[in-house]
């Protein structure tokens, strides 16, 4: 039994809110249960220095925390003077996970930054983020499509990611903080609409993992895929 | 006429909405109309190193705001390495404001750090933040006092602040983004529910001001703020 | 009876020494009783990125004190990698102050720092910096009126500041550190020497105190203000 | 074919230089082909302040790369005032490796610091980082038994890593640093000697890859991680 | 002829000001002709950590220069967040020359920190603040002796430095700013009042210069210091 | 008795190992003794901003040394954030000695960064960071020649150095570690391989030295040097 009582192969409620932030060209509250992040897409019409004049745009992330979006309140990054490791792995993360789906020559030379900031967590926030900032993303390139910025073709596909681990010996999915702090293994998929793996991040807090546990949480994450993206196909019709 | 269409002694609609942190001990998510500040109240078991073993407790506050609460997204202050003199000068202002209506022997060896999260940015998000966070301050204080750990005389009273200035050569209250932007001369006060002045600060942008427009200024911010201190009146009822 | 046993409203003693800088296009040692601030303000012939290309000049100042000042030793803001909250704070007090009485254009493309660094602190080191700093511009740009780069009008008035407080229950003009530390409210006032006011901070440091007594501090501040005007003055005849 | 005209599951040529530094309990210079890392373990008597007082050790990894290690010289992490996202990220990778076989009870309250230091790079650095890191480690912990500080149960298997990628659309092991600029997909496995999973990292860095493809993937990397432990074995024995 | 119009083995006039700062323990302004510096020694009642226990003491040093002491503005050490290479070599100078002749045991468990601050320069701030902080540091002495913190003992001779190089072929004393620019060969000494050497700092700036050649400055230097040492006995006197 | 058994005049066993790096256009290996320093030169076609378009060259250093190079464990640069007084005094020196021998008007406008990275530390690493330095150099502009990018002409002489010091009463040369510890004077020469003096930087550690002592130090300097430079003339033939 799960503590969050929920079946090894049962989500939490996910919700995608569009439109939250008034100044930003696309936004994405998302809510996976108790986790909330909102993420946000800035559209800026130049692109890093060494991508200058090569007719190519870039899609980038940042990731941050509210220092009291956890049970124990957190230092502030800002007052740290520097992210932590943590946080710039989850921001590279969210970037390549966006960037496998755009046509960043279709793009142009601009950059938009998806930033995706939790205002409270509670497990996953890594792959909220990720299923929330495609919304984001795609709201932006809607509105740059509606000022006849670009085209139809920027967005390749939807991308989305979910957590699964080795929960008390199970495979379950989309763990919460609790379950996340008790599990064996810990693995964070992103995949495609298509169903193409983009990442995978597996790491064994416990005990290591033999490759049959791997392929059932690998089922489980498929399963969970598909339902994130039929959530966002949902949200932006 | 002000560009927001209000009367020169007119507030933006103000809300408080309390308990909107499952983790933190108060919180409180305050709009001025389109500014949304995030206030929570996190309480810890220590104080700072300078006042250690003295038998008195501490109040203190960040700011932050998330990239893109702006009309222009503006560089994560954690990964500017710093947080920058404005930020630094707010904080220390909403620690101040706090701190004016705390009996610290009263709170015991403990420190509440407030953590005011601007989400969404139109003006006037110091005075939202000392308002919202008096409300968090509020909250985690009588968090404490259900588990016994302090008695009713720790806050001895409300706090509450709101941001007056001249435009086009009229006084006028809580001035959104356009407003504070043209703005000759912008005021912040900070005042308790007795009516005692706990800060001025008086800005010429434009031309110096004078004595009597600032008595203008002055008379506003009196009646404002006891209308918002009658609202946190209402929202802690 | 205050400890300086100065009367409520006399300043102390104020000396403004032109001319102590070899190197610098204007300078000014200034004191104010045991509070010495040397002003010194720097010509460059470019201004800051975010004003090139708008035929405007710009002035800022930074403040620092030098490790011994005070009476306890205090850490090298170098060392410690930044500057502290209070210096930010103070620095762009000053720069905002002097701006208020340069006409921006008239100075033509060009930038003048001030640099306010605290030999010896007695209290009111930032009111003795704005009032020096005031001298160490105006001989600034007599030096480059000498050499034909701008006109008489850059310069529109003076402006000078003075600190005014709440001690033992009495309204006294120009605290000193002793002073300082046990009063019940501390303000500044920068005025120009039309008598307008350019800024007030005003902070309640024990009990809120009233309008009235605000009003007081008020016109101690105007009195004093006409003075070190009258001293700048004489000190540029 | 590939650029360095290795068979698709032929991994370069691996040697383990055990004693390459006379000050280090254990060290490993480590060469994966042209790839070049030296490992050192050190040894301190004492745990982070998280860990103080819980009858159990640590150990830890850092990671740096000399600037000319790479084909262009790269700035110095030391002058550039922070350790890189990619560097947080790998050095985070070989700590939580390392730590998989680790019995931190056995160990002690003491904490082991393996430093793999990149002198040369030509692909796979984080690989052959983990793959040496557990030989210098292992030595240490010789060390450590001829002093009769530790029994021998501290290590309870060997840890060693791979890289696997599919490069011209063909499963390859042992990626260098040309085949890796152009492979589609790039993962790395770390692998105990007992042939279970401690992390798995794929990233899709074209197209996504299938579940197929991963498959292939694991396969090789199974493979190479048993050929790479009886390295190991043979190096310590 | 110098650019000064000195003779080869004539110093600037030299004036040693004690008791400058009214906070410190012991001061000391030191003119070098146009090069001023205020040194201040400061005392606290505890060493570094690394001392801790060891019945010792520690003198140590730190270095800053105005913004505006030179004949361009250079930026703010504590603006730029860190203390230039430049600075920390001659901070460090300056205090193994003065723990040269101080006994850390006879001065017990304490540190003494002595600032140098340029407040003006003009060539040779480092053999200045060296000249300068002896006497701070001895009136700080006779501060404690007076207290009967320490005895006679803790400092063991005077300590002084001058700058010596070769101008236009001749071997010159005392170089300011023009002098030094120019210079082919710059060397700085430290000696004794005993005439010990204590640091000796040759560097060639244009061509390498000969044994010859530096024994030269060696012979200028010693007369010079002879004369600095008379200087320190005549202010302290 | 020196505890290397050495005879006071006798240097330990130095190598010079070319091509040691792959990647760099040169490369050299240095071991004086169990002291080991790679030191790659890294061409890169630009200048430093202050030295744009005036036609010369620059040549510059870094220094590091890995966490392990020594007998304890030091703290690694990157992570403290930035390097240490010792090391940015040590780089310095590094790239003053090599200009002294550097034509950078026929080195045209590019910059040679030469890296010296201590691998293992026993004494006298910025002297053989020199010495070796000098040979990276000299075949970084051998690779240039080779590509007709400059001529034969810019490089001017060798440069080479060595520490001497006073141990146990006694002129030694080339320290090792356990003897600089506990040498009375140690100083370090930087000479020509016409015989020119570049730097030379004498310390006393204990007592104050006399001019007859640090003349018997430059004599074995200048010998030891003399040795060095036939070592690299060998080197590089």
């Amino acid at each position: 039994m799960r503590p969050s009582k929920r079946a090894a192969d049962e989500m939490r409620s996910v919700t995608l809110e569009r439109g939250y932030s008034r100044h930003a060209e696309g936004s994405c509250l998302v809510k996976f249960g108790e986790t909330h992040v909102l993420c946000t897409a800035s559209l800026e019409e130049r692109v890093p220095p060494w991508l200058r004049g090569q007719n190519r745009g870039w899609v980038t992330a940042e990731y941050g925390m509210l220092p009291r979006a956890t049970g124990e309140r957190m230092r502030r990054e800002a007052t740290a003077g520097k992210q932590s490791g943590r946080t710039q792995e989850i921001q590279r993360l969210i970037g390549r996970s966006l960037r496998a789906v755009v046509n960043l020559e279709a793009l142009g030379e601009r950059q938009i930054t998806v930033d995706c900031d939790v205002i409270q967590a509670d497990g996953g926030t890594r792959t909220a983020s990720i299923t929330g900032a495609w919304v984001a993303l795609n709201d932006c390139l809607s509105w740059m499509k509606a000022r006849d910025m670009v085209r139809d073709n920027v967005l390749t596909d939807h991308i989305a990611a979910i957590s699964c681990g080795i929960y008390a010996g199970t495979p379950v999915i989309d763990l919460d903080y609790l379950e996340d702090s008790d599990a064996e293994t810990d693995a964070n998929f992103v995949m495609t609409g298509a169903g193409g793996i983009v990442e995978i991040q597996g790491t064994a807090e416990g005990a290591p993992f033999s490759r049959d546990e791997f392929n059932s949480l690998l089922d489980l994450a498929s399963a969970g895929i598909t339902r994130l993206v039929d959530l966002q196909k949902m949200a932006i019709s």
